[in-house]
């Protein structure tokens, strides 16, 4: 059942060796250079934003679609309808889909046997209505989409998890990933596997070791990102990344902050999504080089400069701090759009730097400067000279 | 006190005599040519867009700024900070400000006197704070905000209303009226003034008679689209419009719907504003030259045709019903945003068409056809030839 090699063009350009790596790799839909952010667009959008912003907002490679948002709704079938989940939703470069597992295991009422999975609908309006998802199903859904990238349905165990759930999920992940193989069937889509293995490193091994000797184009890390916090993340990572095929792209699902995408980095971690860009945006929490900016807070009220002095983002070319902050009080929905706008050419500059960096030899001393900067404490600036403020405490 | 005349470059191009007629005025961002249509930017932001998608959207000439809303936050202070609304804002065309009348009145324990109106904050975070506002202030404001056009502050009666509530908001629209006239003194900024008198014929001759003797760079019809209905509208509108004096622009306030537009337009009214489009398009009802889109019907699920086959906006070019459809039912913002973008778009070109059929004299002949094929009840396009449905009910 093993599928046959050498189906993706992937090119190591720099670095490697167990470290940071700087690589390209080719979709039906272009080009992508690595270390590289995906947004994610959950429902067939990258959240309050077209297309238009999203590729103006630093160019991501890839954008992620969410299987079993789609397959809820609207239904693979209109997808298809439309040519592929590129024309329904307008985005012209690569999209990647996930399986469909990982939203699937945190539904209550799920339940999973080695056919598959059947859960309950979870929206009201279709209660009562059960749905089946197993690999072929997830690879004929993800077909009729039409992504790029196919990801291999997975057991994805959540934290804590004992060490016999953990290896369930491996052993029924490398079940499901050779069924995945055997069933896929597009030339133009790129296949990648999972591996699990939680916490416990020679569960990782022995996933890396039967995931990888099934021969797919690409291999995600997952089961991370799933509530065991930052420090955790980076030992797993740090231990397993090295022990992925170098000829393949690597893909740390779920992940993260800056400062995580950076360890990921440098542990050999090619691919990045989360929802973090969009989602603090939303919220009112903006990226910034000097740190995250909490427009909603009140020094911001008055505040004339923009977000990012230095970023060239629309929202940051256009607006003051002052203006956002004013679009959040009054719950304006543009707030959203721009500050999602802002965090994500935030995003894909951050990871920009980092494959020049790459290329240069010098990510170390980039990550040491960046996280000096960042994680320094902020004061507010007001974009005039600061009044000293004598006779006031 | 009453103003020097000349300050207002303004052109008659086409029509007149009490008809439609296709003019042009200056003011300090820009040409303005009429009939116009000014989306409304309520909260210093046209809702759920950026400016560029705005301008990109049929390139509307002016947007409207609320005074009210702007006055509570950010308050016109931070506003001048920036050096006023445009810069605030991001718009660099023209802008004009209602005077918060409007708003003010419909406020519960909102006292009006001859000085002015005494209001309470009516943001909960605020509660018990009063807020002042008379002609003066409200144009210390419209001053700060730096508005191309500012309006003069009335006293706007909702509707229905007796004949002594309207002869009396008369009486002080015309005193505020003068103050406002002696206190204006930007010479960058155009100030209009409002004319009263509900659906009473002899006191709307008695406002414009009041009104148009103290000399403003504009005229406003107000106290309509209170909801007396557009048939009333319309009677107003055609009896008033035309006793305005001929060299000055003609501002129908609040209207409207395309029908009500067209119908205005041919009684020689020149300005409009409405939140029509922005609120129907969040809520899921686009405009199209064959009548309203209901997106959120199930019979859009599948449906493969853009909103308007010759619709030339972002919206028509890139997504299907289907995709707008769908983003209404998961109730992604992006919805509401492409649905605004569209409406704005269709106002915008249904105002160039107009002002094309003025200039070719056949008004309407356009309005005719218009109205023909946008009132005639619609079936759902499916993008593809519809089968015979044989064999069901």
């Amino acid at each position: 059942m093993s599928r046959s090699p050498g189906e993706i063009r992937f090119t190591l350009l720099a670095g490697g060796d167990g470290a940071e790596r700087r690589c390209r790799f080719v979709t039906a839909h272009g080009g992508v250079d690595t270390p590289s952010f995906m947004p994610v667009g959950t429902d067939g959008a990258v959240r309050t934003l077209t297309p238009a912003q999203v590729a103006a907002a630093g160019g991501p490679a890839v954008v992620l679609g969410n299987t079993f948002h789609l397959l809820l709704a609207p239904g693979p079938e209109v997808v298809a309808r439309h040519g592929g989940l590129h024309r329904f939703m307008g985005w012209e470069r690569a999209i990647l889909t996930d399986s469909g597992g990982f939203q699937v295991f945190s539904l209550p009422g799920a339940e999973v046997s080695e056919a598959g999975i059947r859960f309950p609908d979870p929206r009201k309006e279709h209660a009562g209505r059960e749905v089946w998802l197993d690999p072929e199903e997830s690879l004929r859904v993800q077909g009729l989409l039409g992504s790029d990238i196919a990801m291999a349905l997975d057991e994805c165990p959540g934290y804590p998890a004992t060490r016999e759930e953990v290896a369930a999920a491996v052993a029924r992940t490398t079940a499901w990933a050779a069924r995945s193989a055997f069933a896929h069937d597009r030339a133009d889509q790129l296949l990648f596997g999972i591996v699990q293995g939680g916490t416990f490193p020679d569960l990782r091994s022995r996933s890396i070791a039967e995931i990888t000797a099934l021969g797919f184009d690409g291999y995600a890390i997952g089961g991370v990102s799933v509530g065991e916090g930052s420090d955790l993340i980076r030992s797993v990572v740090a231990e397993t990344a090295p022990q992925l095929p170098p000829d393949r792209p690597r893909y740390l699902m779920g992940v993260g902050l800056p400062e995580d995408i950076l360890a990921a980095v440098a542990a050999g971690c090619d691919l990045f999504d989360c929802v973090i860009p969009t989602r603090y945006g939303r919220n009112g929490t903006l990226f910034s080089r000097s740190g995250k900016v909490r427009i909603k807070e009140r020094r911001y009220h008055r505040d004339l400069a923009p977000v990012d002095s230095r970023c060239t983002c629309y929202t940051c070319r256009t607006f003051t701090r002052s203006y956002l902050h004013h679009l959040f009080a009054v719950e304006e929905p543009l707030g959203a759009t721009l500050a999602s706008l802002h965090n994500l050419h935030f995003y894909q500059t951050l990871m920009a730097s980092i494959r020049e960096a790459i290329e240069q030899g010098r990510l170390a001393d980039f990550t040491a400067r960046f996280l000096d900067r960042y994680s320094r404490p902020r004061r507010a600036a007001t974009g005039r000279p600061r009044r000293p403020r004598r006779g006031r405490r």
